[in-house]
């Protein structure tokens, strides 16, 4: 059964399955999202109005048997940032979907009444109904109620209440194989899922495989790859203590930004670090590691049960403890696990929430370390919709703005994750050159400036950084195309025998005969595609920076400070 | 004496008197506002930061004898709209700072502290003292305490409680000839000066005078230059009914944006006219003519008496009245006049605050025409700083940002102002090119699309509507250097006199020889300066465009849309 693209217009309520153009064919997750959003999204258009549009796609291995390639993308144009966007995702969606043979799922248009609705989709077709009964939920009652009205093998994605309400850190939900929950986390696609009236997405594969070209070929790339991804020293501490394991790293490294972001180390760095994490849960009877979707061999998610032995959170990051621990100065696990679940529920970006509350912070709105002020405007403000709760739930930005906050660690309005700039400088070029805002995983330079994979860099050092990020980030561009999970990146930077492995698996599904350097260039072409549409939404170089206080205030320990000049910035583009 | 730039720096509280820059010397108003902030302001600073800096220029004429030559300019990098920004207003301060020899007042830096400060200027220098008892008071209370400090003949530029607390649409009030206040309205100056912890600048001049070059020559010139303004029927219009004359003629005009901008008519117009507003004045006792500062011939302002004959608010603009009126659907004129008398009270732009109620209104925080909520908000929300107070304090983009609303009407984040850019084609180029965001006095096309001053425009065609915003552009960047106030324009326009009399008292005032091409000239070149100054910030020109609900949804009566290309607004910047 060839692919078909899935369409849904909401001004009209109408649907139709579609040939694959031929210029997609190529393409899948992030490079498919990217080259329809710049097709068919007017650049200059209203992210909530109905000129937008919302695309899910699993990437081009996903449903297959390899290993960890159950990631869907999400693209759009930002309601955050503006500028184009794709967030990725484990769960069960991007297999679901490949299933099914949808190569793409485009939701265009917007009711032109107050009606919510849902969507189902089956490799026959698309189901519109009208929703009631899960507006204003949040998404572990949606999941719940959804897999009673269907069956649990379904996937789903779904808004929580953030969401409905169209703030601009809202994520979508998407279901996990325990029918927890992953995210789509960044840029706000959940406000874009709100601003069209979709609750939730519900994905019914039944018994469909993906078709495999040469189904040899592809297993013995799989077994090849599967062992570069397993034998990998980061993979094997990412299945121990998840990517939390990084708390103690960057606190070392100085990088760990402390206190909306005034220092580089936090006192409270081992009451939430991945070593303490995970003796308490094992201790409790959780599950230290964890695969966010069929498939995985790394396993870096997590299941946290709370003091009582009870399912908690899972999947809990690196980014998100920080952002919620040393950034607002929490250092109590159970508090940040607390709010992770709310966040979770709720629907909304744990580092864009909690990198606001930094800021709110700062700005008197509440004190450095309360975390139970958090937690109540959480439930009390952000899940309602007050106006402070408004505030927060926007986004770091726009709580700066409203309380005239100066020191506001935002690019392009997206917060900053978890890496000091200042200290480490490699992830700073990252986050101004991304054509999605500030986002580690879109050129994780941490691997090799820390990690010591793929080579090594001086995180004190400009020396090199700008060739890294731009090496790391048309590389990440191609990983998420495929479906994979970007923790492949470990291997495949340090066994050559990775990528061939990962090469062979396409051509085997497709039966075709790309090389490693079509690869590249893939990556490369996507990044193009997603910076012109950024320039023709009035994007320009002078938004490639970062804000002016990472140059004016240096960070201890190091005392060090962002000193990149916008030349030496817009160096990476030249490729 | 010569005149002397006052430099005042926050960070270090030291001060100085320079000598005029050389070429500086030519420049006054907003021309020297604009070159200084371009010359010192790094473009992409935070606005709030201690890198921007604020600062007071009275107009080249302004002082003198001249007719209408009270402006004052204020300049700053906006932090409502992120560009260069100059607020023009009558009031005193304009002819205090030239009287004392002060060519500008340049405020840098910013305090460490967390101390509050007031600046009181003698032509022997500036004093620095700190604040206690004023902060958190309004502008009216520091009006009164000021001059009870200081002598009532001293100019006041003060801001209010929303200065203090950095709400970027607050303004700065300006002590008018009764103690009453004018305002330095648009683009959040106020919030400039609230960063830099100054609550309020007093301004004594003494008995200084202004030397003229020519005494007789700019005698003789004034008298032809007021016996123009004098005649023309527009300036005898605004004497009689103010500027809110303008509300029948721009609702019958079908352009007169109501409810949020989706309809050109308001049913209440009568009800909140100028007509109205004059016969209830004179009922009441107050005064329908008035001058904003000494000297003026026109006199446009008004004194507004509450039911019991008590003052209420002065000065009340059409573009106020349309917007707590019209925009908000509110009809009664003393509703609006309480609403005008609090929002100068706690400092903040009437235009600005009334179209975030607007929009406000659109997203369900209250309803519309809802006044006695409107004026809660106000005095219990806004006043006091609470997240409510403050997402609407920030202006119409924000609350739209926060409550996810897509029907927003600004320009570079500044709310649009009375005229719909549907029905009168004109004043959206303004509102698109203007180096500012959207603001009507920056080309007033109105003149000629409605009232038919200076020619005659269509104004619901596109045809040779660049041309006449270009024209008028320039010509008024000329006037708002000269401390003019903008309604000269009228006479100027129709009067073969007025203008070579304006270019006789510029070149005996300072005994040079200027023509009007070098009016021209200076026009052009302070758009092309500021305009140069917002790209060094990161605009480009698809900035300058309408949101897009202007193109896609038409406005009744006439069921226009806005229907210019990108290319044709370009087309401004051709000179």
């Amino acid at each position: 059964m060839a692919d078909k693209i899935f369409r849904v217009n909401m001004t009209d309520l109408s649907t139709s399955i579609e040939d694959v153009p031929a210029d997609w064919a190529g393409h899948g997750g992030r490079g498919l999202t990217s080259t329809i959003v710049a097709a068919e999204v007017p650049p200059t258009c209203h992210p909530l109005g109905p000129n937008n549009k919302l695309i899910f796609a699993p990437g081009l291995l996903s449903g297959t048997t390899a290993s960890n390639s159950g990631r869907i993308s999400c693209g759009s144009k930002s309601p955050l940032t503006g500028t184009i966007k794709e967030s990725n995702s484990g769960g069960t969606s991007a297999q679901r979907l490949a299933r099914m043979g949808c190569k793409a799922l485009i939701i265009e248009g917007q009711p032109q009444d107050d009606n919510w609705y849902s969507l189902s989709l089956t490799s026959d077709g698309i189901t519109i109904s009208k929703e009631e009964e899960l507006v204003g939920q949040g998404n572990f009652a949606v999941v719940e109620a959804v897999e009673r009205r269907f069956t649990d093998k379904i996937g789903i994605l779904s808004i929580g209440q953030t969401g409905e309400m169209q703030m601009s850190a809202a994520n979508i939900s998407v279901k996990d194989p325990d029918s927890h929950l992953r995210s789509l986390g960044r840029g706000g696609l959940g406000a874009v899922m709100g601003s069209k009236k979709i609750k939730f997405i519900a994905l019914d594969a039944g018994d469909h495989k993906v078709d495999i070209a040469d189904p040899d070929a592809f297993k013995a790339a799989n077994k090849t790859f599967t062992k570069a991804l397993v034998d990998h020293p980061v993979s094997q501490a990412l299945g121990t203590y998840g990517t939390n394991v990084l708390v103690n790293i960057i606190n070392e490294a100085g990088g760990l930004p402390t206190r909306n972001f005034t220092a580089g180390q936090f006192d409270g760095h081992e009451q939430i670090s991945g070593e303490t994490m995970h003796d308490l849960i094992v201790e409790r009877g959780g599950k230290p590691k964890h695969g966010c979707h069929q498939g995985c061999v790394i396993q870096c998610s997590q299941i946290y049960n709370d003091l009582k032995g009870n399912y908690k959170t899972s999947g809990i990051e690196y980014e998100s403890i920080w952002a919620m621990g040393a950034d607002c100065t929490v250092d109590d696990l159970d508090q940040i696990a607390e709010m992770d679940h709310i966040l979770d529920d709720i629907g909304i970006d744990t580092i864009e929430t909690a990198v606001a509350f930094g800021v709110a912070m700062e700005g008197g709105v509440l004190d450095f370390g309360d975390s139970k002020e958090m937690i109540r405007i959480m439930t009390d403000e952000i899940a309602k919709g007050t106006p402070l709760g408004r505030i927060i739930g926007n986004g770091a930005a726009n709580v700066g703005k409203t309380y005239g906050v100066t020191r506001v660690p935002v690019v392009k309005n997206q917060a900053i994750p978890a890496y000091d700039p200042r200290a480490i400088k490699g992830i700073g070029i990252t986050y101004a050159t991304s054509t999605q805002g500030a986002d580690h995983t879109m050129g994780y330079t941490i691997a090799t400036e820390i990690l010591g994979v793929g080579g090594s860099a001086d995180p004190l050092s400009k020396e090199g950084q700008v060739e890294l990020s731009r090496n790391l980030q048309i590389a990440t561009a191609a990983i998420d195309s495929t479906g994979m999970c970007l923790f492949i990146a470990f291997a495949a930077l340090d066994n050559g025998a990775c990528l061939p492995a990962l090469v062979d698996m396409l051509n085997a599904r497709f039966g075709i005969s790309l090389t490693a350097a079509d690869v590249t260039n893939l990556g490369m072409s996507i990044l193009k595609t997603e910076h012109a549409f950024n320039q023709a939404a009035g994007f320009t170089n002078l938004d490639d920076r970062l804000p002016e206080f990472f140059a004016t205030e240096s960070i201890p320990p190091h005392d060090a400070i962002w000193d990149f000049s916008g030349e030496e910035i817009d160096a990476f583009w030249n490729f």
